[in-house]
C-alpha cells in the first residue's frame, strides 16, 4: 500500500482546532482540492487524547479519521510520545530528560523524554495499544508514524544504569573495558563497572573510547525505544506498518541500525533554496544525498516525509520557496526514491513556537495563496506520474558512511581540531559522481558490497579487521576502490592500529602512509598530474598526508613542500580490482574529471550525451528524470528545460 | 521645583569617603566650582546606614545633607535597595534572585533582588521611612530616587506564585490560558495554573504566549515593587515627589507603564561618541531618539539623570569626550526636554567595578583637569539658558513603540531569526523627521493619538483589535497613518490573525500583506518609483512583503524576482486622511524624501531653510537650539557655530 | 647532576603497555638509538601503582627503573598526582574540585584536584613517601617532577576556609579587608570574614580586592600543595632534587613564587611553528621570551621538560615541524639557558584523548619514521656540545613582569574593554631588544635590580610604594628606565593612587598623566620626532596617554586629534641615571630604533654586526648562538646558515 502510488500529504493536527469545527470540515475540503491523499495524524496529540491520566478522551481522532476516510484521505497514525502531558511531568519526574550536566529538565519542549524509563514506556505501551485497538485495523490506517524525529540522550540513572549494563553485555570484563578504552591513560581504570558514567562537562569528557560506547549506547536505546512502540502496536495489529521520520545529517543514531527494525524509511528535508553563498545546482546535490542515504538504509524507497510548501521559521534564514520550487523539489525526492512527498504542515498553527512556518494552508486562509495552488499543482502531477511509484534503483557506486567511525573520527583530538569536513569531504565525491550520473548508494561495514562496480571510502577512520577483509576480497574479486587520507587508522574501539597504515590495505592500496599534515584554513599545497586521466594540477587542502608507494602507480604528486614529489593520488592494481588512494583533499573542481577516468567503461550514466550546466539526470528504475537546477533556461536533446523544470521518461516516453 | 531651573549635578556617594574628612570638605567647593546645583545621594549606601540589622547609622547622611544645604546644593534622596548589605542575604536569603536556571544567586553584585520577597519589601519600607522620616522634610530634599535602574528578573517559588496569580487575575480560567496561548500544541496544555513555571532552558522556552506574559509579568511586578518604595515614602511624606532612573533601549520594562507611577522621568545616558564606525550625527541622532521617549512617556520634561563627563568604564570601549562634547551632550539634552544634566559620578572612587568609570573629580584630584573645566563650563551654560526649564514641546509625529509587539516580535521564531532590527526600522524613520527638524514624541496603543498630524507604525507586529480600531478612526478623521510590513500580525496573546493582514486595516491601507520573504544579510531587491515625490529607485531588504493592491496607489514597486511590479510603497485615502504602506525596509537614503513628501504642508519645521549637513535644529516650545554634529565649522543664517557647538534662539532672540 | 650534560628525553609510560613486554624491550633499544638520557617516568600513573586503596603495585615500576638503568638512561621521578584513581573519588568526594558555579566535578580528567583536601594531601603522601622509599635512593633517579602543569582553582568549602584564613592572615582585621577592597561601593561590606566567597558568575564577581586576593590565594595554596609534595619526599630523601613543569605564559600561578620553591625551573613549550599567519621568526621570538623568564624565575638554567618532536593533537591546528625544525627548537631552548631538551612523549598512546600527540616513537613503529631520525640527530648534536650544560647568562635588561600587576589590570573595568593586549605590549620590547642581540631577563618588584643597565616597566600598572622607591633608587643610582603609559596607577590592593600620576615617580620621569584615552581597533594616532634617535614618525594605539611634560623633554610628539602637541615619548635626566616614558603602544617598527638609541654605548649585542633578516644571536655565557630563523639561507661572517640552522660558538670556536 505504501509503495502503491506517490503519496502526497502532511502533518494534520486537527486537536489544535477542535473549538472550530468550521476549520475542521475546511480542510477536507481543502486536501481534497490539493490534491492531498495522506495526512501523518495526531503526533503530538498526548495531552488531548488523555487530558488526566487515565482520562482518554479519542473520539475527536475517530471523527477526523472518518471525515478523512469519507474523502479518501488515508492516514498515517503518529503514536504521540514525542511530547508528553504536563500532568505526567509531575507526577512521574523520571520521564524527563537528565542533561549531560545531571540537571534534571521541566516540563516543555518536545523530544525530552528518557529512552529508558519503565515508567515511560508502560505509559506510551497504554497510549498505543489503545490507538491500535481503535483504529488499527481501520482501512484508512495505513502506517503507524512512531514518535517524531527521534534524538538527544538521558543521563539521569536509570539510563547510566542501562549503559553499564549494555557496556557489560559488550565487554564480559571489566578489564577488557579497561583495554579497549585504554583507561590506564590519566589513571582512569574503572575498578568496576558501577563506576562508569556518562561522559560530562564536569566530569570524564576527553577518554574517546567512553564517548565512542555511549554514542553507540544511545543510539542503541533509542531504537530500543521505537522498537518497544513497534512491538506494542504490533501485539495488537500484527501486520501494522511502521515508519520513523529521521533527519538531516544527524548525527546521533545510526539509521542504518534503526531502519533495520522498520518498513519504511522517510526523513525530514528543510534545505535552504535560494541561499545566496550556494548556487541552486548544489543546494539540489546536498539534499539528493540525503534521498540517497535515505533509499540506502532500507535499500528501497522511502517517503519524504515532512518538507516545507513554502518556508521554515526555526532556520536562522529560510527564503519562501520561489515559483516552481516546490514542485521542484518533490519531483527530485520522487527521483532519488520517495514513494511520498508529505510536508509539515497541512494548516499553520495560530500560536506557540512554529506559527510561522509554512504550510498547505496559510494563516489568510485563502486558496488563491500561491503556496496553495503550487501544492495542488504538484498533486496533480503525482497522481499523473504514479507508474514510479515502488520502481527500485540500480546499483552503481557505494560511499561507505560509517557512523562508528564518523563518531570516533570527530571526537578525537587531532590531527586538526578546527574542522575535518566530513561530509564536505564525502560531498566531493557525491556531487563528482552525480554530476557524470552515476547513481550513489550508502552503504556501511556491514553491508553487502556485491554488485557495485565501485566503492568510496572517505575518511574511513575506523576499520575493524573484519572490514579491511572485506574491502580486500572486494578488490580481489575485481571491485574497484577508492580510498581516502586518514583511513584505516584506528580499530572499532578506537585503539590506534600500530604498524602500517592504511591498516590491511598497504598492499591493496599499494601505498603506505608516512605522516600526516594538517593546513590552516586557506592554506594548500600544490599537486600536480603525472598519470593519465588526471587534472594537470590540482591544490590539496585540510589534511596532506606523505606517503610511501609500495606498489602502487603515482596520478598526481605533491609540487611543494618537504614531500614534493610524495604521491597525492596513486592506483594499485591488486587481484582482478583497482584501487585509488588520495593522500590529501582536493579542490572540487579535481573530482569530476578524477571520476570520469575512474567510472569510464566502469558505469553507465543516467543520460548518454553531455548535459548543460545545472542539468542533474538520475535515473531510478526505467524512469529517468532531467532537472534543472538552475536560473536559466536549458535544453537536452531538442527540449528546452525551463529553469526548476523536471522533464521525465518512462524508458524513452516523455510522461512529465 | 524640580522644573524651575535646568538642574547640574551628579550622583554622590560620600559613604565611600567616610574615613577622609578633608576630601567631604573638598567635595563641597568643587560643586560649588563646578555649578552643581543637585546631587543623587546614597544610591547604595545601605550597608553604610543599616551596617547591623536594625542597627542604623544616619548621621554621617545628615551631616552630608546639611553641608550641601550650607553650600546651596539640593538633595535628589535615594532609597538605597538597588543593593542590601551582606547580613540581609545571609539571614534572608529569600530577597536574593533565582536565575532562569533555578539556581540562587550568592551574595555580591547589585540590581539583583526578589521583587516578589515580602521579607525584602519590609526591610526596604523600614529603610525608606526611616530616610523619609529623617530627610523627607528637609528642605534640600526635592526629590526621590527609588531604587536604581531597575531590571532583570527572579524565579523563586515566591516569584512563581505572583506569576501564577497574576495568570489566574488576567485570564480567569486555564481554559482561557490554554486558548490564549494555543498550549494545544506540543501536548503543552496545563491541567490547572499551579503548572505553570517561568520560561527557562531547561524546561519551556518556545511556548510564546507564556513567554510574552511572563515578561509583561516581570515588567508588572517590578513596577509594583517601585510603587511599594514609593508609596512607603508617601506615607510619610504624602507631597514627595519621587522618579526613577530608566536606561537606552531598556527592553525589560514597559516604561510607559512605570512612567505613570512616578512625578519624574529620567534616563542614564552612555551614548559611545567618537566611534569610528558611525558619524557624530549618527550617535547624536540616537541619544535624541531615547531623550524624546523619555519625554514622551510622561508627556513632559524628564531629567538626563546619568551620563559621563569624561567617559564611562563598563563598554568595550569608550572613548573620552573632546574638548566641547560634554557641552554639546548636555545641552542636546535639554534641547530634547530635559530639565536637568547630572553624571555618574561626582568623585572617582578608589576602588572596586567602576573605579575607572569617569567623574567630575578624577583620580588626581586637580580643577586644572580638562574634565573639571569643561564640566563647569556647562554648569555656567545652564544657570545662562535657565528660562528654558519647563517649557513643553509641540506635539507633531508620532512613532508607534509597543513594548509588549516587540516583545512579541522579537520572541517570535520567524521569518527571520538572524535578525529583525526593530530599533534600526524605527530608527530610520526618526533620523529621517529629526533631520527635516520635525518633532517626533513615542506613543503605544494606550496613547491619545489627537493632535499627531502624523502617526508612523514601524513593525507594528501585534494589533489588538481596539488599537486597529484606533488607527482606523484616526485615519478616517484625518490623520496621516505610515505604516510598515510586518505590521497587524497577532492579537495581544501573540495569536496569529487568521483572514486578510494587516489585520483590520485592509481597506484603510488599501493593500493586503501576500507574502513575506526574508532577506540574508546583505541580500536586497531593488524597488523603482512609479508615483510622485518618491526617489527614483531604492533597495528593500530584511523583509520584503508580496502585496496586493485593494485600492491603494503605488508609489514605489519592486523590480526583480518573482514579484517584480509589486508595490513596495503605496498610498491610500481613507475617509478624511490618507495611509501609507512602506512594504519592505529600505536604505536609510530613501526616507527624509520620502517624508518630505509626507510632510510637506502637514508639518512645520523647526528650521525654516536647508540645513548643512550634521546640523541639526530642535525646537522646545518657544526656544529653538541649533547643534552642530559634525567635525567642521558651519553657518547657518549667518551665524558660524563651531564643531559640537550649540547656538540657541528665544524665539528669534539668541541666548547661546 | 640535572646540569652536568645536555639532557635529552621524553614522558615515558610504560604503565600504558605493560601487558606488551615486547614493547617495553622494544622501548629501551629506541631509547639508545635516539639518544635518550633521561625520561619523566610515572606522570599520570597512580590508578596502576595503587589500584585498589592501600593495594600497592610498584613491581612494574621497579623493572622499568632497572632496565632503563642498565641502557644508562636516568630517571625524572614523577609524583603522580596530577591525576587519581577512580575509588578515590568515590570514596573521598572531597578531593575532586568544585567548579566556581559551585557544582561537585565528577571523576574524569585530569589536574582537577582540591589543593587543599586533607585527604588528598594524606593520600598524597602515603603515595609519595612510598616511591622515595622504594627509589628515592636509586642511582638512576635525579630528580623529581612534582605532579604535573599545575593550575586551576577549587571553591570548596575547604578552600574557602583556608581563603578566609589567609585573607584574616593578611589584613589582620575585617575593617582593613573592607577598606582595602573598597567595599563601600554596592553595599558589598563584610560584617566579618565568615562572610567572603570566592568570586563567581552567580555571586561576587566585581570586586576587583576580591578577585585579585582570590588569585594570589590561588597561586598560594597551589605552591603550598606543591611544597607538601616536596617536603613530603625531602622526609625520605632530604637531598632529593625537585622540579615542577611550569606553561606557556600561563597566568594562573606567579612562576616566581613558585619557582623559590623548587631546584629546577622547567617548562612545556608547544609554539605554533608554521602558522601561516606569523613569520617563523616571530614565532621563535614568542618561545624565547618563555625560555628567557624560565632562566629568570630562578636564574639560573632550567629545562625544556616537554615539547613535541612533531606536533601536538590539542591545538586547534598543529603542523608537523619540518625538516630541522626539531633540532633547531631544541638548540633555541639551549642557547636560552636551557640544559635539558625533553618530549612529550616518548611512544604515542594507543587510545584516549591524546593518542594523536606526536612522540619520538610513532604508530607505525617504524625507526626509519622521519620523527625519529630527527630526533637521534639532535640527541647526537646534544652531546656533541655537552659543554654548554650549567652555563649561565649574563645581566643586561631586564623587563618587569609582575603577576599580581597584571591579575589587577586585567581584572580592572576600564579603559579598555575590548583587550590591554599586555603580553602583546610586553613583547615588542622583548623582541626589538633580542633582534639587537641584547639579553633579557624578567624580574618582579621583589628582584635585585642591581646588575641590570637597563629597565623596561611596561604596563606597570599596580606600583607599591616600595616598588616606585626601588625604581627611583634605580634611576638615581644610574640606571635606564623605560616606563610606559597606563603604570603607576593602583597600589597593592588595587586602590587607584590619588594625586598625581605615574605614582611616586612623576620626577623621576618628569611627565605627569593627564589624561588616557581608548583607540578602537585599527584605530590610531600619528606621532613625529622632535628629538634625536627616533624614527620619524610613528603610529600610536590602543591607549593614548595626554600628559605633561614636568622636566623631561620629548622626543616623539602626537601630531593629530585634540592633544596634538603632547609628548609621546619623553626622556627625563635623573640622579646619574635616565628615564623614558613612552605615552602609548607604538607599532612594531619603532622599537627597534627605540631601543638601539636606549642601549648604545650601555650595553654589548651577543653579536657585533649587523645580522641577516631572521638570524638571531644569543649569548650563553662563553657561548654565542646563531640561529637562522628564517626560510632562506643566510650568511654571517662568512659561514652560511641554512633554514632552521644553527651554528654555535664557544668563544671564537665554533662547535657545530
Amino acid at each position: 500500500m505504501i509503495h502503491d502510488i506517490l503519496w502526497h500529504g502532511a502533518d494534520y493536527n486537527p486537536d489544535q482546532w477542535l473549538e472550530r469545527p468550521d476549520i475542521l470540515e475546511k480542510d477536507v475540503e481543502l486536501m481534497k482540492k490539493a490534491g492531498v491523499s495522506v495526512v501523518s495524524l495526531g503526533i503530538f496529540a498526548w495531552a488531548t487524547l488523555e487530558p488526566e491520566e487515565g482520562k482518554y478522551n479519542l473520539d475527536w481522532m475517530e471523527e477526523t479519521i472518518e471525515r478523512l476516510h469519507a474523502a479518501g484521505v488515508k492516514v498515517d497514525l503518529a503514536t504521540p510520545s514525542g511530547a508528553r502531558p504536563a500532568w505526567m511531568a509531575r507526577k512521574y519526574p523520571e520521564v524527563l530528560r537528565v542533561n549531560a550536566d545531571r540537571t534534571k529538565q521541566l516540563f516543555g519542549g518536545r523530544h525530552n523524554h528518557c529512552y529508558t524509563s519503565p515508567v515511560y514506556r508502560e505509559k506510551v505501551k497504554q497510549m498505543d495499544q489503545l490507538l491500535a485497538r481503535r483504529f488499527g485495523r481501520h482501512p484508512s490506517v495505513i502506517l503507524w508514524h512512531i514518535s517524531n524525529e527521534f534524538g538527544g540522550d538521558c543521563h539521569c540513572e536509570l539510563c547510566q544504569e542501562a549503559f553499564r549494563g549494555w557496556l557489560q553485555k559488550k565487554y564480559g570484563t571489566i578489564a577488557a573495558l579497561n583495554r579497549a578504552w585504554n583507561t590506564k591513560f590519566w589513571s582512569h581504570e574503572y575498578p568496576d563497572f558501577s563506576y562508569v558514567e556518562s561522559p560530562c562537562p564536569h566530569g570524564e569528557n576527553e577518554l574517546h573510547g567512553l564517548k565512542l560506547d555511549w554514542k553507540r549506547f544511545v543510539s542503541h536505546q533509542t531504537t530500543d525505544f521505537m522498537k518497544w512502540e513497534r512491538d506494542c502496536i504490533r501485539e495488537i495489529v500484527p501486520d501494522a506498518k511502521v515508519c520513523v521520520n529521521m533527519m538531516n545529517r544527524f548525527d546521533g543514531i545510526d539509521y542504518f541500525d534503526m531502519a533495520r527494525e522498520i518498513d519504511l524509511a522517510s526523513w525530514d528535508a528543510y534545505p535552504l533554496w535560494h541561499r545566496p553563498d550556494q548556487t541552486l545546482e548544489e543546494v539540489a546535490l546536498d539534499t539528493a544525498m540525503m534521498h540517497d542515504l535515505m533509499y540506502s538504509v532500507k535499500g528501497k524507497p522511502f517517503w519524504l516525509m515532512e518538507n516545507t510548501p513554502s518556508f521554515t521559521n526555526w532556520q536562522p534564514m529560510s527564503k519562501v520557496k520561489k515559483p516552481g520550487m516546490n514542485i521542484f523539489s518533490g519531483l527530485q525526492a520522487v527521483a532519488h526514491g520517495s514513494d511520498g512527498v508529505l510536508y509539515f504542515q497541512f494548516r499553520q498553527s495560530r500560536g506557540s513556537s512554529e506559527k510561522f512556518h509554512g504550510a498547505i494552508v496559510s494563516h489568510d486562509c485563502r486558496e488563491d495563496n500561491r503556496t496553495f495552488v503550487e501544492t495542488a499543482q504538484l498533486g496533480k502531477i503525482l497522481r499523473q506520474i504514479s507508474s514510479v511509484a515502488g520502481e527500485h534503483k540500480e546499483k552503481q557506486a557505494a560511499i561507505i558512511h560509517d557512523w562508528s567511525s564518523k563518531w570516533a573520527m570527530e571526537d578525537s583530538q587531532g590531527p586538526r581540531n578546527c574542522g575535518l569536513g566530513y561530509w564536505e569531504e564525502v560531498m566531493r565525491h557525491y556531487n563528482a559522481l552525480s554530476r557524470l550520473g552515476i547513481g550513489v548508494d550508502f552503504v556501511n561495514g556491514d553491508s553487502d558490497l556485491s554488485g557495485y562496480k565501485l566503492v568510496i571510502a572517505p575518511m574511513l577512520y575506523m576499520l575493524p579487521e573484519a572490514f579491511a577483509a572485506k574491502l580486500r576480497a572486494y578488490v580481489q574479486a575485481g571491485g574497484t576502490l577508492v580510498m581516502t587520507y586518514w583511513s584505516g587508522v584506528a580499530d572499532e574501539t578506537d585503539l590506534v592500529w600500530l604498524g602500517d597504515a592504511p591498516h590491511g590495505l598497504v598492499d591493496v592500496l599499494g601505498v603506505r602512509r608516512c605522516e600526516i599534515d594538517g593546513m590552516y584554513d586557506g592554506e594548500t599545497r600544490r599537486c600536480i598530474a603525472v598519470g593519465r586521466g588526471m587534472p594537470a594540477s590540482a591544490q590539496g587542502s585540510v589534511l596532506c598526508e606523505v606517503a610511501a608507494l609500495e606498489g602502487a602507480s603515482p596520478l598526481m604528486i605533491y609540487n611543494e613542500d618537504f614531500f614534493i614529489g610524495s604521491p597525492a593520488v596513486s592506483v594499485n592494481s591488486f587481484g582482478k580490482g583497482k584501487a585509488y588512494y588520495l593522500a590529501t583533499r582536493f579542490e572540487e573542481g579535481f573530482y569530476k574529471p578524477f571520476y570520469k577516468t575512474v567510472t569510464d567503461g566502469l558505469l553507465t550514466p543516467a543520460w548518454a550525451g553531455e548535459l548543460p550546466e545545472g542539468v542533474l539526470a538520475v535515473r531510478r528504475g526505467r524512469f529517468t528524470f532531467l532537472q534543472n537546477a538552475s536560473e536559466k533556461p536549458a535544453e537536452v536533446d531538442g527540449v528546452e528545460i525551463m529553469p526548476y523544470g523536471t522533464v521525465i521518461y518512462d524508458g524513452k516516453k516523455r510522461i512529465l
